[in-house]
């Protein structure tokens, strides 16, 4: 089952995204709106929205509208990438110009606070509850919260898993759970429903960052169009390193290379070689089916057929994918 | 009047502000806790607040809560001041060392999207109406409008008062006119009261930055803690520089000084010469004048006198002020 297939469904939901996106970037600033434009036009997965909007079509939603909070979701994850690839100083994502690159760090930085802004503003126009809000608000503590942690934990090598993932889920977990959970919220699942909802985003999103954290050390440049040990280089210790730095009797030299700053080729082929040495892949596979089957357990029976399948689907695309 | 007697009547709100300010950026993660502390106690005027609290006190506020709002008008404006700082590579703002020249521009940013976050999500979890979170999300909106629009603004020596006055309304008034508002709306003040506390409010705003604008270019380096002509340095072009352009016989030559990147002392020296021959300044002076007069004129006579009065004071103040 390709991508597409899967999110059939939502398939018109997404489309109708797309539009809503780019007229609510509309600024009378053509600078702002071109910017805004470039960013939505460079694409991405739209997979909290995908999530937000299966769960909202768990129940008939009677004159409510879905889209507004859609549109704001994904206008906060823009906003996060775009401070992101300030931070990091990314010339390109997904193939694609950064707004950095495109138009500098200043305009970067207040192009996202704009997005952050215009996202906050379209769900308090369109009434959504105030528990919304608190939800959508924590969403962006956490985010920073994760990445101001992984920062401050670069070049350190820390060995400890659970920090490894109350940083992963800060940083991707919780904002998938609130996108289901959210979606379960507007069409008025009830309690339990909306809990398990949000208890499947988390258990994905641990899924697909832990995933992600696999292919950097596996996948090739072309696949993920970044060599292979991108985080490595950058000092970011992810968990199948940490579980190598736990078992490989070369966890020395792996953890002196972790810690090296501008390190060349050579020496991280070397720290490439003694994670592979060990069962670190393995292990952190067998963790993402960990995630994958609590996952699937968790999704209620009370919800839509057809959506719950989708939402099995989807995880297990997780699991499968490539880069 | 000093700026601390004017302040009496909302003395003891503004204490319990800073207060609350150091417990609400309180995070687990000692770095953020030790960031936003410095950003509190590096202090500041609390001029939004203050102007919040009074309108908030025009009522007795029977059970309801001011404090949670006036944080996060605080909070929303230390976000801007940060990203300002990273976007500018300031080292200090009011003597006292920047965000970025502490910690860097990485954990800046992020600290700054922390702390917006943090404002929407005290709101929300306070409980206050939707019109008041579209209120906050537009403040944002404007902010970073205004800061992108004098972006693409600088070394272009622009001559549009109609520009100029936009600008500076998204950049400051915007701000303290939804302050001035917030306080009348939470407090339960009538529809017409709110209107003109709001305008109060821009009023004062715009001859706040006018003034600013001003002081840019005839106080010393000793007041106002940066070279004189600073907004020129940096291709910032202000109203009694916008008026010299069009009434100096000696414009273009300031045309081009104003357009000119890294300019020598020489130059910038030239410049200033140019618009103090002028009535640049008595003419923005004018201005300043007639705005505060609107300020005054527009206070509605239904408000308790003592608060009335202060906020009559606050006008006078902000064109009395030196630097």
């Amino acid at each position: 089952m390709s991508k597409n297939s899967m999110f059939n469904i939502v398939e018109k939901d997404l489309e109708d995204l797309e539009e809503e996106m780019l007229s609510v970037i509309y600024s009378p600033i053509e600078l702002i709106t071109n910017i805004g434009t470039h960013l939505v036009e460079a694409g991405g997965k739209r997979l909290r929205p995908a999530l937000y909007f299966l769960a909202a079509r768990c129940k008939e939603m009677e004159g409510k509208n879905a889209m507004p909070l859609a549109v704001a979701i994904e206008m906060i994850h823009m906003a996060t990438l775009v401070h992101d690839d300030v931070i990091d100083s990314a010339a390109t994502r997904r193939g694609i110009a950064t707004a950095n690159a495109k138009w500098g760090n200043q305009l970067s930085i207040l192009s996202g606070d704009y997005l952050f802004a215009k996202a906050f503003s379209l769900v308090a126009k369109n009434g959504y509850s105030g528990q919304v809000m608190v939800i959508l608000s924590d969403i962006i503590c956490d985010l920073s919260e994760g990445e101001i942690i992984q920062n401050k934990e670069t070049f350190k090598a820390s060995e400890d898993k659970a920090e490894y993932y109350d940083r992963i889920a800060k940083k991707t977990a919780n904002f998938i759970a609130a996108s289901c959970q959210l979606g379960g919220l507007v069409t008025g699942l009830n309690e339990e429903e909306v809990e398990a909802l949000r208890e499947y985003g988390y258990a994905i999103g641990m899924a697909f960052q832990i995933t992600d954290d696999i292919l950097d050390l596996t996948a090739t440049s072309a696949q993920i169009g970044k060599p292979a040990g991108n985080d490595i280089l950058q000092g970011i210790v992810t968990l199948p390193v940490i579980h190598a730095l736990s078992v490989s009797p070369d966890a020395e030299e792996l953890r002196t290379i972790v810690m090296t700053r501008d390190m060349d080729e050579q020496m991280l082929k070397r720290g490439l070689e003694i994670v592979h040495a060990t069962d670190a892949i393995e292990y952190s596979y067998a963790k993402v089916q960990e995630y994958l089957d609590k996952a699937r357990n968790v999704l209620p029976n009370s919800i839509p057929e057809e959506i719950r399948e989708t939402y099995v689907t989807i995880a297990e695309f997780i699991a499968m994918r490539e880069f």
